[in-house]
């Protein structure tokens, strides 16, 4: 695969990656150590030190605490590989030191298991997230030593690998199990690509291969270990709920748990890509193409309930029930980014920014300490509380939660955002995302810098300049975002216009690139109302507008309550105003609207139904802000869709 | 209280009646039998036989499954009460004779707590049930005896009530509590009007009393039993949950458990009635304004969510996930039946009307057998299952429940449906209800026979004709129903038109009657276009259509499926057919409608979402249904509201 860095320095995603830095990182620290009076409890990194013997006392947490530790040292090695910070190293080393120190003599590392239920290891793989905990800190070790090339963690997980490896398998001796929530499988093929030892490659494979086998593991073990459960009954017997109801390459529609697929399927991509398995990879296609095409909201949110976390059916996209957890937005970028890799199409890039312009960063408020879980795309608030089939979705984004998977992820995905910008195949730079910054290379064997600059989230506008000491031949692929009819392009001084991309969606300059050569782009940047497909009954007759990556939304703050009340006429006249009080470089949409109301005379207060009751329309002025944005400015209303007129 | 005796006569609710007498009570025999292989085992005739020393054996059953054989027994007072039937009264001897031996030498009377769990009575009334067991059975008591003139069931619970007053009261020897579900109350007035015994008045006063007073009852009894729960949390610490949240005068807004508000608010109505006690009146008109001005589907259900069986807040009234219990509408009527003996208000027998005819029909098949316990305003079967918001909408009717509460309530509501078509006030018959029958009273000191003939379903016509021996003087009160603006009377043979009634809503008609005079009234039913309050969002921008008593529906059998794709609009040409198919004597209403479609041209099948999608409307006829035959045609979707254009 062909090496590159690739860092960001960008107006919108700067401000969040120094989020991540300057706060979510360090709040994390502090409530990892449980020093947020305000926050529940972690215990994550006592859990460490009682394991490792420098402190004393009692496992406390969920089952798999140990993953908030691995994903707060994930983000610190991004963090460090995007810019030093000596104190910061020091902190993460002293942490590597004690989960070094907490790893068992056989390889071993859990606290959980070390310290509440010892012997117990293994025998409740569907529930309880051995494996899970062993990825994210895979995951850790591979990034801490490509950041620092700090082997000590790396050594750690590897030599935990290769315990997990002498475990499981189908050879007699061993267990021929796989976890309840994937994670290692992805996390093996970094390790695996970071050592080349194949050993990973391997056992990820297996692992992806066991899933879903008969006789089935997780009833298996659930007999062996006397019927008991960590969670409940959902976990061991709704196979779907894991994607363990079918073998992986067999399975072509999005089951159960969203984050589990996703990450089930990111795998996936990362094994087919490797062993060239066309199976594996249709299963991919398939899978991905049942996500995107019946049952991903419009906002990139995936999960269409609360119940498991999880996928519904086709077109089955309500918007004040959703799910749309962010961790799923995550886990569709990875996917993404690994179908990417293997194939640039347009289209799967597009709907990496889809999500990461509008689940993701709607995941997290604009001081980097509140964040959303569940991502709805509609709310009335007064409804929550009283009508509990809201009760997963909080109409604003909370503190640091109990399970605290969200944060941390969304800390490791910002940190890291980098590596989702572009992808490199045959001497060709594909350009997915529009984001400033600095990507580093050898093309046609000679060392090439491409800076890219953009103001693309407020005026269409990106340049790329090529910095290179000779002549360098290549190709510039630039993503025609599905968004997008019309690119207006200046290329080495030459105006050129382009209305679409290739057949998989890039506009391509092969040239002999010389040293200061720029690109600029000027994407056209319409107002798009957006309809769902028609058997998507939750927003049949309804429409959304979209301008650039960004999905839009009506607030109660711009619009009064009672949202459902307004309507946008099939001639609304629409404009785009810049407007930074939400956050600098954004734009607002003015359109005329319709707000539907009885006749004041019909005297609705002791009628709740009535018969040949006039409604008018009142014009107003319908404001629309980028979704994201939403829950930022108090309690209120939001909207995603609004009724057509 | 002015007695009467009323009988049905019905071409529509004959066979209703025929329906509970000759299915709905047999089956329901065999199934406290357990003789019914695919019913879940219901051992409640058992649990009264074992009790009673008959039958060796355990409690099996919920804590409350001797409500069952309390509410058959009044269902076949009721039809003993209509027509004779000596083995059904034989059946029904024998039962109590069991019930009887089954109670204890102080008076005692469950079979729960003798069996199981002796020593715990009334330690947890919050979850146990123990005094709603006992009101059905006093209510069984008492109707048995008005219908067979037989004393021993009434006696036994007559016994029973004596023991709970010595248990029950604010003196420092008794307990200061209240059953969790209100029942107990409303029997207990039933037993009072029965026997004249005021102590009966006086503890169902007690009851209502004691209800949300501090410190609160249930959080003593748990801390007492030593924190333990039958049920869960939820009965014991969400005290709205029970309305226990304050004393019942000073609610004001329907909280919690719908069949438990309506079961409370019967009772409050009687004891109001009783005392002439202002401030539980007040809150009686209270919590009903608030039930019906604000919180109550359009087909006269109750309970917006599952959570709780319960009422959500102002305006919330979702029609896929509604509760809307059959019993529930039930219970609405009981305290309809009561404000109305209070006060005639014609607004309030609407209510009840609209209840019954569209709910509680709905609860039960065509053909007896199966049953709703749901009532949901819009269904699409195919998320069922999938979707699990919806896992407590059944969208086909089912047969027996475990909690098996709301067949014998249909049972027992439509076998003394005659109680709720007059009610007498100050020598006048006021006309609840236009259903067909034979009413028996005294009036103006002599006997007087009123014959009520009705068509009212199909043409809106109805007849009354007075039998008597001399010449009456009364009055007799026609309810002016809310969805008609004209009745066309003939009255002596004189024509007479009114297009409004008296400021409470009835016409009256006060004269001399000889024997033999005829009232012929026929109601205008012009075909409604209902509409919700503004506040409703889950109905904003849609129409119903109602006729006469009857809300109407769309169903996949008649339109096809994507129910959401059609429009009614404003211009619609409506037409009422007559269709015997559903039923004998109903019309559907076929109507000019529209279905909205994306262009075939545009290729729908990758995308989810796309911009400048055209869509266009193609004309359609509609076809409309009465709500209570919907789901007797197969799996289908089906809506009540349908978007107006």
């Amino acid at each position: 695969m062909q090496q590159f860095k690739s860092k960001i320095q960008d107006p919108f995603w700067s401000e969040y990656i120094r989020l991540v830095r300057e706060v979510v990182v360090p709040y994390q620290w502090e409530a990892l150590n449980d020093r947020i009076p305000e926050a529940e409890p972690s215990h994550a990194i006592s859990n460490f030190k009682i394991a490792a013997g420098e402190e004393q006392g009692e496992f406390y947490g969920m089952v798999f605490q140990d993953s908030d530790v691995a994903k707060w040292l994930e983000a610190v090695a991004y963090l460090l590989e995007n810019k030093s910070d000596p104190m910061l190293e020091q902190l993460a080393d002293e942490v590597i030191d004690i989960v070094a120190k907490a790893q068992q003599p056989d390889g071993y590392l859990n606290t959980y298991f070390t310290l509440k239920e010892p012997g117990k290891r293994w025998t409740n793989l569907a529930e309880c997230h051995e494996l899970y905990c062993a990825g994210h800190m895979i995951e850790a070790g591979v990034a801490y030593y490509k950041a620092t090339g700090k082997r000590k963690l790396l050594d750690v997980v590897s030599r935990f690998a290769d315990y997990i490896d002498t475990v499981f398998g189908n050879e007699p001796d061993k267990l021929s199990g796989y976890d309840g929530h994937q994670e290692i499988e992805l996390a093996l093929m970094k390790l695996y690509h970071t050592t080349g030892n194949e050993k990973y490659l391997n056992l990820s494979t297996y692992f992806l291969d066991q899933r879903g086998a008969e006789p089935h593991f997780y009833e298996q073990e659930w007999e062996k270990r006397g019927k008991t459960y960590h969670f409940g009954e959902m976990n061991v017997f709704d196979r779907a709920y894991s994607q363990a109801h079918l073998p992986v390459r067999d399975q072509d529609s999005a089951e159960g748990h969203a984050v589990r697929l996703v990450y089930m399927c990111t795998a996936m991509a990362d094994v087919a890509a490797e062993n060239g398995d066309p199976r594996l990879l249709d299963a991919c296609k398939k899978l991905w193409n049942n996500i995107v095409h019946k049952r991903m909201y419009i906002t990139g949110g995936i999960g269409s309930m609360v119940h498991g976390e999880a996928f519904t059916m086709d077109y089955d996209l309500p918007g004040d029930t959703a799910y749309a957890e962010t961790c799923a937005s995550i886990g569709l970028i990875f996917f993404a980014q690994r179908m990417l890799k293997i194939a640039p199409d347009s289209g799967v890039a597009d709907v990496m920014e889809r999500a990461l312009y509008n689940t993701v960063v709607s995941g997290m408020s604009q001081d980097g300490k509140k964040f959303f879980y569940v991502n709805p795309l509609e709310v009335y608030p007064t409804a929550h509380g009283k009508n509990r089939i809201y009760d997963h979705v909080k109409p604003e984004r909370q503190g640091w939660f109990g399970c605290a998977c969200c944060p941390p992820n969304i800390a490791r995905l910002l940190a890291s955002l980098g590596e989702y910008v572009y992808t490199i195949k045959d001497n060709t730079v594909y350009t997915q995302l529009y984001i400033g910054g600095e990507l580093k290379l050898d093309l046609d064997g000679k060392s090439v810098q491409l800076e890219q600059e953009s103001t693309y989230v407020t005026d269409g506008k990106v340049s790329f300049r090529v910095h290179t000491d000779e002549v360098v031949s290549f190709t510039l692929a630039l993503r025609m975002p599905d968004w997008c009819d019309r690119v207006e392009a200046v290329i080495d001084g030459e105006k050129v216009e382009f209305t679409h991309g290739d057949e998989d969606g890039y506009i391509r300059l092969n040239r002999d690139w010389q040293a200061g050569e720029q690109v600029l782009l000027h994407f056209s940047m319409p107002i798009l109302r957006m309809k769902g497909h028609p058997g998507v009954r939750q927003v049949f007759g309804k429409v959304a507008l979209q301008r650039g990556p960004f999905v839009y939304c009506l607030e109660e703050a711009d619009n009064g309550t009672g949202l459902y009340q307004l309507r946008l006429p099939v001639q609304s006249h629409c404009e785009v105003i810049p407007d930074d009080s939400l956050r600098e470089g954004l734009n607002v949409i003015l359109a005329t609207g319709e707000r539907c109301a009885p006749n004041q005379a019909e005297g609705w207060s002791n009628h709740l139904y009535r018969s040949d009751s006039q409604w008018h329309k009142e014009n107003t002025t319908l404001k629309f802000i980028p979704y994201f944005t939403w829950a930022n400015r108090g309690l209120g209303e939001m909207s995603v869709w609004v009724e057509e007129s």
